[in-house]
């Protein structure tokens, strides 16, 4: 059978076809991070699950966020609709 | 005595000696709500004016917002050690 190399992001032991694709989804990471941990330091008691959902939220959409600082606030308009209601927390919540 | 031309910005009923600077005032804000709001749809039960002041953190340092986002994440860490501190709430905390 076939061997087929794969590429590992040891940010979450995600695996990726291509070292570009790998590289791609660190970098995302990365920045989700950032943002989280600038959350965290500056948002007192923020629930972390939510801050590292959020931080996601705005990596996962930096072309977005780049628009809407760049003077184009209501870009981030796009992303009270269309992410709106994906970002919930992935565990079901404990009943 | 003169009278001098003032600019105000009605989002904060700020006074401005240019229309230039009332105008940029205003982005600033715009932008910073557009944070805070998308904060507040995705972190339930966020503290708003912790909210207000982490939507104002990222409009003051746009740039820097957008310099991470373009792949230089680490731009953020400056926000983390300048501003980290200057965030706090306004009114001191009722004891």
């Amino acid at each position: 059978m076939a061997v087929i190399p794969m590429w590992m992001c040891d940010r979450d032991n995600s695996m990726h076809e291509s070292k570009k694709e790998a590289d791609a989804h660190d970098k995302l990471l990365e920045l989700a991070e950032q943002f989280t941990m600038l959350m965290e330091e500056n948002l007192k008691g923020v629930d972390e699950k939510q801050a590292e959902e959020f931080g996601l939220l705005l990596a996962r959409n930096k072309d977005k966020v780049v628009q809407a600082c760049k003077g184009k606030p209501d870009a981030l308009n796009d992303l009270l609709v269309e992410d709106g209601a994906k970002v919930t927390p992935t565990k079901a919540a404990k009943k």
